[in-house]
């Protein structure tokens, strides 16, 4: 066993409106060899999500904010190269929260060691079979309670968890999917691909006039991923007794103008409409069922994915600005040469 | 039996933004004697309540808008003073929802026949052992699910149900209750009268400010009455996994701009929070539920209720514009004479 040198990704000031280059920083660390209990991981690939500009601002959230100078920390996938723990040997594929880095070292809890099943791509436990399909699922199921027969409507449908629950609503029994996205390329990839029933380009025109042309009986349950007008058209849309998963709000996370909420928040009363917020952390005892699920979808060659990938830790935040510009279609991912 | 001359007060015209006097026009209307199956009664009070607003309007609703040249619909009690129905016989005290007349003629089955008893006045038919009362208990239990321990804010509080919805929640439980009103009288008198355990006057500062001072530990429950900035501090202090059941949003019913959305809309995913509309006619099933639970706080004294009443037919539409201004305490009435 050797020391390492290891190349992190860390924050070096907090963002005002959009991230820049400048907000990051890249880092060298020297490992030592590892202590009794550690591990070393060459990461393979490296997760970026929406969820991570959060914790760039210091604002309260349901997790820490990042610290200057720490490193981005998050979703990743690697290999064991050295370890000093029985439970885990050299050769490992390990899921972790180290983030962004080409190697990391620690003890071994923080690792878990998942295993490798021909024809399962590694980056695919970042995404579809990972955290992102388990928050489509569940926010389909236990938060929205979509039933059999309901008309959903997806926002953000091209981006990784959108595409992931408009499979996941249409394999449930939804009668009718709807997606949003920003590019006319995003949208006919999801009907096409994805299954979707309708979609529309959200830059076309106003979200409310697009999404009730597309749903002229209304919709029963919405997943929002964007917020601001696409939350307040679903508002407009939502039949009776509907139900609104809310997973993200990627139109307002750059903004330093105040947000502007739904005008028309008073449907929620004469209709009885029900909005729920939810992160993944509120429902891990979901996993068993939803590993299962997708499992059983997956090796059925039920579910498509795309994923857009950018290679080599250095251009790791060119990937996340990206993909907070809509670059992406489907999961965004950093590859670690 | 004989012919009968009722006044009816009925919609002369749609309001824009605030309605006034010339919105509406009392029309004499002449009833003959009772057909088999009918019954005809003389009121003693009508109620006056903030949903009428929106069914002065024209716009799609949980229930049909008032139509023009229609007498005004809704809660009513008084006694029967003819009789062509043997299940009704002259002299029940009948609950229906006919609305704003002094005298009312109709078939049998639009009309409740409710126990007299000994010491408890009609009136609280309309309010605390009736609609009002069940919907800040269905609000705050099957809605907002509230547990014992929560610390809850009510928004309107010296209302008709916010002063009902006080006092429930204590009753069930709460560990600290915090409501708001429009003037120095109605906070003292929902810290003196209706055990609230704080209470502020939303004109004196932002709401925001005030309810945060209120809760230092944040709130679990808000049953809101009110919407707009009410809404939005709520939404500010709310802990995670708290839920809101939105009852009411007199804050808007009267504006003719576009309403102002929480600009905190966010909150709901990072804390996990839960918004639900809802109006009475849903929760219909646990009628038997609340008479039982408010007939024995009653019964123990338990429940303090206020009634602001103003008498003569001819001054309904006074009575209702005064409610929509704030004027009353407790449930607005009109004491037909």
């Amino acid at each position: 066993m050797s020391n390492a040198i290891a190349t992190h990704i860390q924050l070096a000031s907090r963002p005002t409106g959009w991230p820049t280059q400048d907000n990051f920083r890249s880092e060298q660390i020297t490992y030592p060899e590892p202590q009794a209990g550690q591990v070393r991981v060459r990461n393979e690939f490296i997760s970026v999500d929406p969820y991570m500009r959060g914790r760039m601002s210091e604002s309260r959230s349901y997790v820490a904010p990042y610290q200057i100078g720490e490193t981005i920390a998050g979703g990743a996938i690697g290999r064991v190269i050295e370890s000093a723990a029985e439970e885990i040997p050299v050769g490992s594929v390990v899921l972790h929260q180290h983030g962004w880095s080409d190697i990391v070292q620690g003890e071994a809890a923080d690792f878990r060691v998942v295993p490798e099943i021909p024809g399962l791509p590694l980056s695919v436990r970042l995404h579809i079979m990972g955290m992102t399909g388990m928050t489509a699922y569940v926010g389909l199921t236990a938060v929205a309670q979509m039933k059999q027969g309901d008309t959903v409507f997806i926002s953000g449908a091209a981006g990784a968890v959108g595409t992931a629950a408009g499979q996941i609503a249409k394999l449930l029994g939804a009668s009718r999917v709807i997606g949003s996205a920003g590019s006319d390329e995003k949208v006919a990839l999801l009907t096409e691909k994805y299954g979707y029933d309708a979609a529309f380009n959200y830059k076309d025109a106003p979200v409310r006039e697009q999404l009730a042309a597309a749903a002229p009986e209304g919709i029963d349950v919405y997943f929002d991923n964007v917020g601001g007008d696409h939350l307040e058209a679903a508002l407009d849309a939502l039949n009776t007794g509907g139900r609104a998963a809310l997973c993200g709000a990627i139109s307002g996370y750059n903004s330093t103008e105040r947000a502007v909420g739904p005008d028309n928040m008073v449907n929620m009363i004469t209709r009885g409409l029900e909005l729920k917020g939810f992160t993944l952390g509120s429902y891990l005892h979901l996993a068993p069922e939803f590993t299962e699920k997708m499992t059983g979808w997956f090796s059925q060659g039920q579910i498509a994915y795309d994923e857009t990938i950018v290679e080599g830790i250095d251009h790791t935040v060119d990937a996340f600005l990206d993909m907070m510009n809509g670059a992406n279609t489907g999961k965004m991912l950093v590859k670690v040469s």
